[in-house]
């Protein structure tokens, strides 16, 4: 009897691709913008989806699913916006899948949403090649966090349609030299859009919204 | 024939802790004090090792070895201290392992040295159930990413003997709340001794030399 050997990692990545693409199928038949947000831990994703979901709303009918290792902290944070927030506790998983993501929309009525934001596990390195169904693909660093995040974990900045620097209102308390984080974002992510933002101070978030706004209206007419 | 199913994870789990405790021998017949340094991105493992190895120096010999996805852009940084300093990259692996160690080991001369340092990759998950060796294991988290890590990162504070508060000097600007910051410290790790220290104005860094300096002796007195 001959035996095939599959890897393992192949074997699971490969069945995470088909229910992405399973989900991309779903969301785009109901016309629903999807976000996928990448940060390490403390970058501020939560605050940032907390802001962009209260301050859409009417306009746009936010909904979101997070995921943690543990605690249901951030679904009880992102509900105070008033949108939907399902939270996936993932154990010692260092990453979301999409089979996480397709049971989390059971618990959403994805007809009354226009966006479905997804808060990854705040990790720059596991999440980067788990595709989730999503259309944008979001990676955010704060300033806080060194202008080399680009060079040092290039595997999920090469895959990102968005990055955010977060947290501009701390660029002088942290030092932050910008055109040296700007030209390491363009070398490893020329792809991507670039925002700048502060949720505290409100800084360079209506072009966030503008951008959001504009794709979920693109996605709503088909 | 009769076919035994280990399965993956366990076995390479089990071949890594054999690989830490021939480590942890051969360190503690060179009389080395090691620690293993854990945070998320850009929470300043760099910045502090770079200043302790400087700072420590003639009284303390240190040497590192520093984990990376890419670039060796940390080891150089190092190097300026004075202490030799090597690097190891990951590529896609989102931790340290302790054949790594052993390997990068060969380019040190051990009994050169009383105090060796490892950085590993900037990760809140991965890293925490990998033993690779060391005497101690010290979590790092900056004043801007939370006082929630601790509950939200609960395997590798578990884990921790020290946990560092870094970047006090910016904890107004992030509006850090330090008591809630320890409860939860203390909730999740209560065997850990914790220190609170800025790199950039040197606040609190005379107690973290203090300490390794009295951990280092004790190691070389063996």
């Amino acid at each position: 009897m001959e035996t095939t050997v599959v890897p393992i990692g192949q074997s699971l990545k490969a069945k995470n691709a088909a229910i992405a693409r399973e989900n991309r199928e779903r969301f785009h038949a109901k016309r629903l913008l999807v976000l996928n947000v990448l940060s390490s831990p403390g970058a501020g994703k939560t605050a940032l989806l907390e802001r962009t979901l209260t301050d859409l709303l009417p306009r746009v009918r936010g909904g979101v699913i997070v995921g943690d290792l543990a605690t249901d902290n951030d679904a009880q944070r992102l509900r105070r916006s008033g949108a939907p927030a399902v939270q996936i506790t993932t154990g010692v998983l260092c990453h979301l899948e999409a089979a996480m993501v397709a049971r989390a929309c059971e618990q959403l009525d994805l007809d009354a949403l226009d966006l479905l934001l997804i808060e990854n596990v705040g990790n720059l390195v596991c999440p980067a090649t788990y595709d989730l169904g999503e259309d944008i693909r979001v990676v955010l660093f704060s300033v806080t966090e060194g202008e080399d995040k680009p060079l040092k974990y290039p595997v999920v900045f090469k895959n990102a349609d968005i990055v955010v620097i977060s947290k501009i209102d701390m660029a002088d308390a942290a030092a932050f030299e910008r055109e040296m984080a700007l030209a390491n974002i363009r070398r490893i992510a020329p792809q991507a859009t670039v925002f700048e933002n502060s949720v505290r101070t409100g800084v360079g978030l209506q072009e966030w919204y503008d951008f959001l706004v504009s794709r979920a209206r693109r996605h709503a007419n088909g």
